[in-house]
Order: structure tokens, then sequence, then C-alpha cells
């Protein structure tokens, strides 16, 4: 055996850009592959049984959101159930405006934004102002998107308030007469794994999960549409998922993603509490160790997952270079806009500027995470920045 | 050991609604989903590395059509690909009308027609008549879409005529001055397995291709996309797939699609020789046993894969479900639209009626059809409905 210095353990956090599909998922998937392969359209009996996978798929979804199982539409991703979910609604009311916050996903402002868009402001601890949310809806508001947990800074959102909001304003358009209806969409595509998702506890109409982040293949989730909400279909052809979004199935994905999310759920308490006590530990080393370290986004309301820091004069593209050469493996916003080499629009709403989040790094963890890594990614940060 | 003798052989004759993923398939699948399951948008040298499997994907697919890397849209899916070809020209030009032959997939008439969308008609040997198309154009016309092979009926269409007139009308269009652009799609989902789908020779401008009809993974597949054409993106976000489609990519899915269709291209011509002698044979029993068998579809251009009969005064819901009990799975139409519970609008357009559509069955052979398959399947139609 020769003794390897040159390859460092690789410590990976960054499970809120990508989580690996877990053994039982791939498992209940491998079926559909090059066994259970068939058209679940087609007549024949060994279509039908695909097909009823499908079903029990759509059912267990539906059973972990308390929803019905004609309630949720399979998606390849989270991007396209934001896209579905906006444009199903928007496209019915092109006249009508749409309140989206100010820290939402790409998937949800971009096509939000081929419609009249306001943008809700947050606070600078990242959670939406509800005062200042309430007071862009007007008479032609028919859509409001604040996303559960915020995929950079990790912030879990006050969804009930915003419903108990939408309740008043829907309550006050009966009373004059306005018949637009008012649709509640969340994404959701970062709570899966620690928080409850029961879609009347949320209050939302339409919501977003996302497999690739919740150990399911990437390219799978769904969009909860509630029985009382009307959508338009974006792409149509042959009118699977109950003509909602056409498409032969993607049986294996959506079979792992019914597995992955109910995993996730089954785990979400426990988790969520070992989590906690990895991100309290994490936090307290951080400030401890690196004096100028500023945390951002809500403490108190915060994925248990996420800890997300500022390193003010440092430049996060050569820190996370640098981690990387040392095998740590961190993001500096969301994966997606990462690769847009644009400085973060979330910590901007925050009140920040360029500059601070160019020197800002997000460290999301996972199921694989230890004490250890983060004590090593600590000590490491204090090396490179401290 | 017991002796079975109530499960018959399965004779899998619907390869054109679903193929099962081949071995070496899912074998350069399997390292994407825990393994290499990093997002390849991330910094980091282990997603640099998805991102590099990833693109050199898209280079073996582009490879295969004779285009350029760039010119690859990853889709999920046929379906997504046909909604994005028809959205992203169309949209530009909202005013424009869009030409479509009579017998295309649902995924192409649907979203042609949510624009001013004429419809080309077909031969009744279900060829597009070229003369009737070119009368359709007009100043107008910014898109026109004609399927490479017929999903249900088999036809080979011909592109290379219909870019000829293409050509013709973009000269006269220089000539008046006229700078709308005419685009050339076509949807070659049905195609990869025994046709040339190089792009150029072809004359298309934008062309879909689908994995889950060439032994890849579902709701994998691309859109070609020439360097000289401008689409709008559909599914906003991220801005993967240099801005054409957002969300993170479907890497295993991506992978496998272009080994399977790198395979099967691989394998075409050779395929096509020896499913082309088991179609010969295959008509030519179904001729001589069954006397008022009647052949759909052009003979001489037509994939080797494909025979569609009707048998008049049968019924093929009845048919399709005795032939299931013998273990023969077969289709009636595509089995999109056998779901719809509609009659073919295939057959329609080629002049039959209803009932002709309700009389008639397809069989679509594939990689593991035998003659004593087909000789099996004559036998049983014989027995059946002879």
């Amino acid at each position: 055996m020769t003794k390897n210095t040159t390859q460092p353990k690789i410590i990976y956090l960054d499970y809120a850009a990508a989580t690996p599909v877990g053994n039982k998922v791939l498992a209940a998937m491998a079926p559909f592959f090059s066994g259970a392969f068939y058209n679940p359209s087609a007549v024949y009996k060994a279509a039908r049984q695909v097909s009823a996978a499908l079903n029990t798929a759509r059912a267990e979804v539906a059973m972990v959101l308390g929803a019905k199982p004609l309630e949720i539409i399979f998606t390849a991703g989270g991007t396209e159930a934001n896209n579905l979910a906006i444009y199903g609604v928007m496209s019915q009311f092109p006249a009508a405006n749409i309140i989206v916050s100010a820290i939402e996903h790409e998937s949800v402002l971009a096509p939000a934004g081929r419609y009249d868009c306001r943008l809700a402001p947050v606070h600078p601890d990242g959670l939406v102002d509800v005062d200042a949310l309430r007071n862009l809806i007007d008479d032609h508001t028919a859509m409001i998107s604040v996303m559960y947990a915020n995929n950079e800074i990790g912030t879990i959102e006050p969804l009930p308030a915003v419903s108990h909001l939408i309740t008043e304003v829907r309550r006050h358009r009966r009373l004059i007469g306005n018949d637009l209806p008012l649709y509640f969409h969340s994404d959701a595509c970062q709570a899966g794994n620690y928080l409850d998702v029961h879609v009347d506890r949320l209050g939302v109409d339409l919501m977003t999960l996302n497999g690739g982040k919740v150990y399911g293949p990437k390219q799978s989730g769904a969009l909860y549409v509630s029985r009382h909400a009307v959508i338009n279909p974006q792409i149509l052809g042959g009118g699977q998922e109950m003509g909602h979004r056409s498409g032969t199935e993607n049986v294996a994905g959506a079979v792992g993603f019914s597995v992955a999310l109910k995993l996730a759920q089954l785990d979400s308490k426990t988790g969520s509490y070992a989590m906690k006590h990895l991100q309290d530990r994490f936090i307290d080393e951080i400030s401890r160790l690196l004096a100028n370290a500023l945390i951002n986004g809500s403490k108190s309301h915060r994925l248990p997952s996420n800890v997300h820091i500022t390193l003010p004069g440092t430049d996060n593209e050569r820190l996370l270079f640098q981690l990387d050469e040392l095998g740590i493996l961190a993001a500096s916003g969301s994966a997606c806009s990462a690769s847009e080499q644009e400085p973060s629009h979330v910590l901007r709403a925050l009140g920040h500027n360029a500059d601070y989040a160019r020197s800002s790094l997000r460290f999301s963890m996972g199921r694989d995470t230890t004490l250890s890594d983060l004590h090593r990614t600590v000590k490491v940060l204090k090396d490179l920045a401290g």
C-alpha cells in the first residue's frame, strides 16, 4: 500500500445544489429501465402495470403532501414545475399582475417577468416583508409566489402568514364582487428534506417539489395544484398528467422521486434535529475562529442544513477554488446563478452590495456531513481567510 | 419443476411506443446517479467533470447529426423538444403562420394550434403532398414542420423535397425583400433507429430526437437548432442549455440518450436491412393468410419496423385485448392518442373514416423481434379475425 497524501477526503457541502440518488431510490427505479419499460398509455396488461406503478407513485406523493393523487403533476424537475405554475395561472389572466418575493429562484423570477410582475421586498434577515407584500396586492393580482426555503441563504419564509393574508384578500374580493382568483404558489424545492410539506397546513394552492434535492433523480419532481385551482398546460401533446403536462412519462423518475420524497419526509424530524446540532456547532466555530465572519439570513427561521457567511474583503471565487484544492466543495450562491457570473440577487435584496455578495459562501450540509467535516472546514477557512 | 402452460411468451410489437433501455446505455448512465451526482453548474473540479461528461454527450449527439455541439439542446424527451421548436420560433412572430403536415404527432399539432396553423394534406399513402404544401406557403409563413417518420403508419416523409421547396421560398423572399425567416422543423422521434439523421442531408433547421424510442431512457432527447436559427426559450430559469432550456441538467439522461442514439445509428444500416426482411415476411404472411387485410401507408417509403394494417369489420380494442391475452403486445395507434379514445387523426388524414380507424392495428418491431414471433402473430390474427 502506498501512502496517499495528495488526495484529501472530499468534504461535500453543496447539498443544496445536488444530492446523490439514495440506494433505496435507485433500487425502486431500476425495474423501469429495461424490464417494466412499457409506455404507461398502452393498453396491454404489462403497460397497465407500469401505469399502476406511476399512479402509486402519484398517490405516495399526494399522501406526503396531504393532497389527492390528481393534484400531483409529475414534471422534469423544479424549474419546469415553477414555470408551469406561473405560466399555468398567468396565461389565463394576461392583464393581471403577479407578486413574487425578491429572493425567488430564477425559475420563478424569469417566467413571472413575462407578466406584470411586482417584487415583494424582504427584511434584512431575508424574511419576506408581509406588510410590504400586502401593499402590493391590488384588485388585479392573480398570483403570489413566495418560496418555502431560500436556496442561497436558507431562510424559511412565513408561508402561513402569506396564506392568511391571501384569505383576507379573497374574502374582500367576494364582498366587492371581484371574481379574479388569487392563487398562492410556493417553490418548495429546498424544503423536502427538513420541513413539513403538508399543503393544507401551509395554505398553498400550488407548490413545487424537486426530486434532485431530496436524494432523488435529477429532473424529477412535481407541481402540486389544488383541485380548486385551474391551470393551463405549458407543454402540449398526448395529454399525459391529466392533460396538464404532455410527454411519455418518466416512470423511473416519478417512482424514484416518490420514494425519495417519502424517505426524506419520514426522516425530516430526526434529520432536522441532528442537522440543527451540526449547524449550531458550525456557526459557533465560525464565529469563534473567523472574527470578521457574518452570518447571512435569519438564524431562527432557517433550514438546519444551510450556513451562509460573508468574509468581508475576501473573493469567493478564489476561496472556492482554494477550498476545492483542499477537498472542500462549497458554493458562492445557487449553482444556477453561479454559472452566470452575476452577484447574487438574493444578497442584494437583503440590502448588500455586489462586493459583499462576492465575499459570500454557502455551505449546505446533508446526510453524510459529519462534525469533523465542519471542524476541518472552519480550520481551512481560518488558514485561508482568517 | 412445474409445467407452465398458462403464461405464453411475451411477443412485444410496440417498439414505437417504448423501447427498453439497452444494457450499454444503462451502464453509461449508472455513474451519474449516486457517484458523479454533482450539479454541472457548480465550480469545483468534481462538478466540472460532470459538466464535461454532459458536454461530451452533447458533442456525441452533434457528431451523429453532423452538427455543432452548441446546436444540441437536451430536453426531457420528444414532446418537450417539439413544443420548444414551435414555441421557440413562433413566439417571435405571433402574427405569422405555421404549416404542419396533417399527420404530425399531437406534440406538434397542439402547440402549432396556438398560432395561425395550416395543415398540409397527405396523399392516400401517407406521404405529404408537397404541391399542396407549396400552395399553403405565403409571405407570412415562418415555419414548416413535417415529421421524418410517422409514429402510427411508419411512412418516411420526403424531407429533402420539403427542404428544396423552402430553399426556393427563401430565395424568392430575398428577392422581394421579405426578411421573415422560414424555418424547417422535423420531428424525427421515430427515425433514430433506422434512418440517416444527418441534418445537412435532410436540410432541416430544427429537428427533434427522442431517447425513449432508441433504447435510451424515457424523457431524454434533444432539439437540434441550427446556429443560423434563433429561438426563444420556453422554460426559463438558471439559463442551462445555452439559455435555451433551464433546469439542473439530467446528466444521466443526456449521457444515456447520447449513447443510445450513437448505438442506434451505428447499427441503423444493418439493423434496417434485417428489419426489412422481417417486415417483408410479415406483410407477405398477412396478405396470404388474412384475405381482407389492408396495409396502410406507403410500402416503399416506410420504416422497416412498422406494419400497420386494417382488418375491416373488426374492433381493434377487442382484438388488442385478445392479442394481449395470448401474449402479443400491439397498439391501435400511437400510445398517446390510444389513451384518448379518439379515432386516429392520421388515418382520417389518409382519407379513412372512423370505422376504418377502429379496425386498424399497429405492429412495431424491434431488436428482439424474431420471425417466429411474426409467424405466431399472423397465426393468432387469423384465428381471431381471419
